[in-house]
């Protein structure tokens, strides 16, 4: 398992050198050092530089192995052929950690990619922390440590503060931090981690999980090399109750990657990254401005315990809007306990109270009103957030005085409600209400995505620690090197709890007879070969097959194997009782080069062709989350008799679903991918009806 | 058919009286007159207050009836119960319209509900246009004609210009008022139509459509009391060219509303409501951001013709976003024609050229290079519009000064190009951009969401004015008053081309004996009454009858609906052919509430029962319509012959759903529902196996 790197050398440098340091304040060799000065960064800066005594006014070093002081951090500008030279030079200067602005490395190819793979090797070998290459490089506002050639400071500082904000993109993290910036929200650090020779996302992650000063983290992906370190990250992150918010893009590219089997078609990396996301808790937001809001609003709100969301407005039309969104993201509106209406009605006889409570536009002239609507749903509501709708009257000076008494009175009151206020106001009371950990926004349905977000984080860690052991897996039951046949993989899958029927294997007519009638007189009987995949394509598949049928059956289907598949060895014919009705699922176990044994499932036929409705989950799991896996299928009526059948027993699929997992993942070295299609699921646990296990390439 | 009435007194007045009008500038009375005062209104305004002489330094009158010159408009602020008599006192005076703030009306119920019914009278007989009662009035900046009492203007006034507000609520509609002046949006005018006595939305977006100031309209609405005159005021605003952008709230309490016909239920107003806007060319938004979004960009943007999307990025990972982004709203990212990609590596080998076009940070250094990217993508890229990502780089006035040379020079290249900016600058920079057409957005999937609705507008133009003329309906195909049997309802249907098979009706068991015989042999036997919905449920209906079979049975038909149905009318027995295989479709008409026939189209079974995917239209289309209405279902593909069976004539089910349409907006007065449940769906133009006719209750 690899574990995640200590990054306290390259986010806390004590000391910081700038190799190929200039005296042009504009160039990437000068940036650093220029904002530095600026800033003031408080511990010492070391340029490095051959030709120069003095830059920027500090006393330069011609060579790293000079300076003769411990070095945390080396920001690296030299040209890309003169890189691998220089970071030799600072591993056996004992520097601690690298940032490498240049680039033309593992991006371009050729020479690039060799020297991105001797830095690779001077990392391992020293230790040395490498940021980079190709990357805009690190910012930690308490201390000023500058390791970053980007403009941004020349129209503005970012304040210190909880959010740490990682990124594989330098242009999007630059925008990242500016809109931070601009909102206000204070930067623990941010990292921008380019070609990820050595720290990549992960590590960063990590690093925000255990840093005491990191309260938020967000993170901007594109892809992972390491998705053990990545998952290894984002436990720890939930196990310390930082929420994550991560944009992750290229769901679009997926469509395009052909991929061998059936199931691995479906499970696009996208798909999968969705999936554990959700599993390991983190709130993958769909746009940079939704990852801003919901940090934003993480730095200051509690989590809501619950779903259930009070509404008060000044205006029922608003009440409307709010229901019509929390219904679209999955909030509840409930009805008020009797007790929270009387006293909505007490103060406002006229006033609606059912919730929303409509507190009508009276309110914004006798703040009395509104402070007695939104405490009789504080104090009897039963409700986990609430969303205040209050127009544009924030643009009113003396409207905003009486807000600006009651909301911080009512905050003291009530230290743990999620409050949010939907109004037009400047930024500065905007600011003012936020400080008393209220959320702002303009718009009322982003403010509630945002709360329902908080929701998730919160829906998240609990699923951290609820208590979802993970069945036991047979230590024996081991993925062989070689092609398993039908009826040997169904063996191996039966013994970790997958239900398969009585069958048979007949290796003469003789045999296929005798099977038919032990096995009740109504059979299936279908070749019996690893090597051959489409056995109907054949003739290779008889069903209906009665005693007196089997040995013609029998040597019909030998008869097809000879003909279509002369090359394939044939272990005879496999005879099976017909299979008893239920619902036709379909489950498989896809070995995903990013986040490895991956468990499908859905159902079959149209609901997978057609409505593309599959559930995955990253391996292992317990029953529990198999059981979140199982409902989060729109065909789920289905499984539960929709339409007059008989419900299916989703406890004993969530376990089977569960060992399947744990199998999978002690086996995650020794197989591509894992089908059971059909799996027919029944009130009695079901049948599986097939099974395809595909060794490792 | 209710036509849209002429608002130009109330919404252009040329003359202003305040009834109730008073001294107290903070007042309701008293707002209008010190805001007009402030503006100022250049038109006469007359303040009517029996107690006092003059009202903030204008001359009053006691009675309106005193003034003895020409009013277009009158504002009420009395008491509800007084209102009515200064209401009858403005008809003898001629008043042209008014705006009654007060409230107390249908709202409450009581007096208030009468005397608002008195309201609607005076308005009829004198044709004096009223707003309102309970309403927050109307604006328009470009005389300053103020009939409101909202208190916004305390904090800033909205400019002058192309976008007509239209509102059902006036504390969402004072919130997007100011939200729209906060941007710099230029009001042509303001309604907010409070309990719609007389004018309603449908008035104002007719208005809107009529009048030549107006470029660009939004409606918040709540609900709709005449269908026929929006769907009126909606063709308006389509063939006048003006887009439409609708926030329609009330979705959620849609499921709420039993139905009492399987078709009805499904028929949520809501769904209808989606479809309807859909039809007639709105663009219906979810939040009043996505509002002012899209109307900001349609009063600066020309429509794109298509939905191909060029994006030009200083970042790979931003081209990424985009992509995605582009892929979720249904836009392309076609790879650009050699000849761009041509252009664009003439000026930068390293950039990516295939579309995202990735011109690299280094574009925000030499200008040149982004611009000869963009003008690539536009000389060449054959593309209907443009992203442009530039990060944070707007913050930085160095390269805004050289932005702000390129773009205009591009513009003035390209003055049709669909162009938007996601960039992080200030409002300054933003609205200059604005000012040569380009859309500028902070987050870069909201721009492309707002250039994704341009493209429905355009769409929905198209709509307008593509060539679907209406098939005919035989003009004697009327539904009678009285119930149909399943015979009855069959021939009426078949006669507007809903294929039926040859049915016979049997009155004696020799009779089915003959059916069954003349029809091939092997029937389906029904019983036939209008009065018998649940034919299975009392033994009504024999599958698979061979002729030895009929006359048995016949009995037992008739057997069962003497006991189950003693009280039934039962005129014999329906036989019929078994069905042939095909795709089980529903099809129904439901007469709903709001706009009355709409036809309903969907897969039968789980489609329809667990997914819901059913398509809305409202009748009467063309078939094209009707083609777009059968290719909104998700489950299109088993139509097309997913599932290896024939694919369906979706020509011909076109034709037949248009004519249905045809037929049931001729019968609009007659029905209550139409069910054809199911149509089996086939290559041949396909099968009804049933048809139950309700007629109005």
């Amino acid at each position: 398992m690899s574990q995640p790197r200590d990054l306290t050398a390259l986010i806390d440098p004590k000391s910081i050198a700038v190799i190929g340091a200039s005296n042009e304040p504009y160039k990437f060799g000068g940036r650093p050092i220029r904002y530095m000065k600026m800033a003031p960064f408080q511990g010492p800066i070391y340029p490095i530089n051959p030709r120069e005594p003095e830059i920027q006014g500090l006393k330069a070093y011609a060579d790293i192995r000079d300076v003769g002081q411990p070095i945390d951090m080396a920001i690296v500008t030299v040209p890309a052929p003169a890189v691998v030279g220089v970071v030799e030079a600072a591993a056996e200067a004992n520097v601690k950690s690298l940032v490498i602005f240049s680039s033309s490395f593992a991006e371009v190819g050729g020479d690039g990619a060799v020297w991105q793979e001797r830095l690779r090797q001077v990392s391992e070998e020293s230790g040395m922390r490498i940021c980079g290459p190709n990357c805009l490089g690190t910012l930690t506002p308490a201390t000023w440590a500058i390791g970053t050639f980007s403009s941004m400071f020349d129209h503005g500082w970012p304040k210190p503060g909880g959010l740490t904000i990682m990124t594989q993109s330098g242009a999007v993290g630059a925008h990242i931090l500016v809109q931070a910036r601009e909102l206000g929200l204070g930067i623990r650090t941010w990292v921008a981690t380019g070609n990820e020779v050595d720290v990549d996302i992960a590590d960063c992650i990590a690093y925000g999980a255990t840093d005491p000063e990191t309260k938020v983290i967000t993170a901007y992906m594109e892809g992972c090399k390491n998705p053990e370190r990545l998952i290894t990250a984002l436990k720890m992150a939930r196990e310390a109750g930082k929420p994550v918010f991560c944009m992750k893009v290229g769901s679009s590219e997926v469509g395009a990657a052909a991929a061998a089997t059936h199931t691995a078609s479906l499970a696009g990396a996208d798909a999968v990254f969705d999936a554990a996301f959700r599993q390991f808790g983190v709130v993958r937001v769909h746009s940079l401005e939704e990852m801003m809001d919901q940090a934003a609003a993480a730095l200051v709100s509690p989590l809501p315990k619950g779903r259930r969301l009070g509404i008060v407005t000044v205006s029922g039309g608003a009440g409307v809007m709010a229901s019509d969104e929390a219904e679209n993201i999955g909030l509840e509106v409930p009805e008020l306990p009797k007790i929270a209406q009387d006293a909505v009605k007490a103060a406002m006889p006229y006033a609606a109270a059912r919730n929303p409570v409509d507190v009508t536009a009276m309110a914004t002239n006798q703040f009395d009103l509104l402070r007695e609507g939104l405490e009789a749903m504080l104090e009897h509501g039963k409700v986990d957030m609430t969303m205040i709708f209050l127009s544009a009257v924030g643009f009113s000076e003396r409207i905003m005085e009486g807000l600006n008494e009651i909301f911080p009175a009512i905050r003291e009151r009530y230290p743990d409600a999620i409050m949010s206020i939907a109004m037009l106001c400047s930024d500065e009371n905007r600011r003012h209400l936020e400080s008393h950990g209220y959320l702002i926004c303009e718009e009322m349905n982003r403010g509630l995505r945002t709360m329902e977000a908080l929701a998730r984080v919160r829906e998240g860690f609990d699923r951290g620690s609820d208590d979802d052991p993970l069945p036991e897996a047979p230590s024996d039951a081991v993925i062989p090197e070689s092609l398993l046949n039908e009826f040997d993989a169904a063996q191996l899958l039966s013994r970790i709890g997958v239900p398969y029927p009585d069958m048979r294997v007949a290796a003469t007519a003789d045999e296929a007879r005798a099977a038919v009638e032990a096995l009740g007189g109504r059979c299936v009987m279908k070749i019996l070969s690893a090597d051959i995949q489409h056995k109907s394509d054949i003739g290779g598949v008889k069903l209906n097959v009665i005693p007196d049928g089997a040995a013609s059956a029998f040597e019909a289907i030998m008869a097809g194997a000879a003909e279509h598949a002369p090359s394939a060895t044939v272990d005879g014919v496999l005879v099976a009782p017909m299979a008893a009705s239920g619902v036709e699922t379909i489950l498989g176990v896809q070995n995903d080069p990013v986040f490895g044994p991956t468990v499908m499932f859905g159902l079959g036929g149209i609901f997978v062709e057609v409505f593309r409705d599959v559930s995955f989950r990253v391996a292992p799991f317990g029953p529990k989350e198999a059981m979140r896996m199982i409902r989060e299928l729109k065909s789920l009526p289905m499984l539960e008799g929709a339409r007059g059948t008989e419900p299916v027993d989703l406890e004993r699929l969530a376990l089977m679903l569960s060992k399947l997992s744990v199998f999978a993942a002690a086996n995650a070295d020794r197989f591509e991918s894992i089908d059971i299609n059909p799996f027919v699921a029944r009130g009695d646990g079901g049948v599986a009806l097939d099974a395809v296990i595909a060794p490792k390439a």
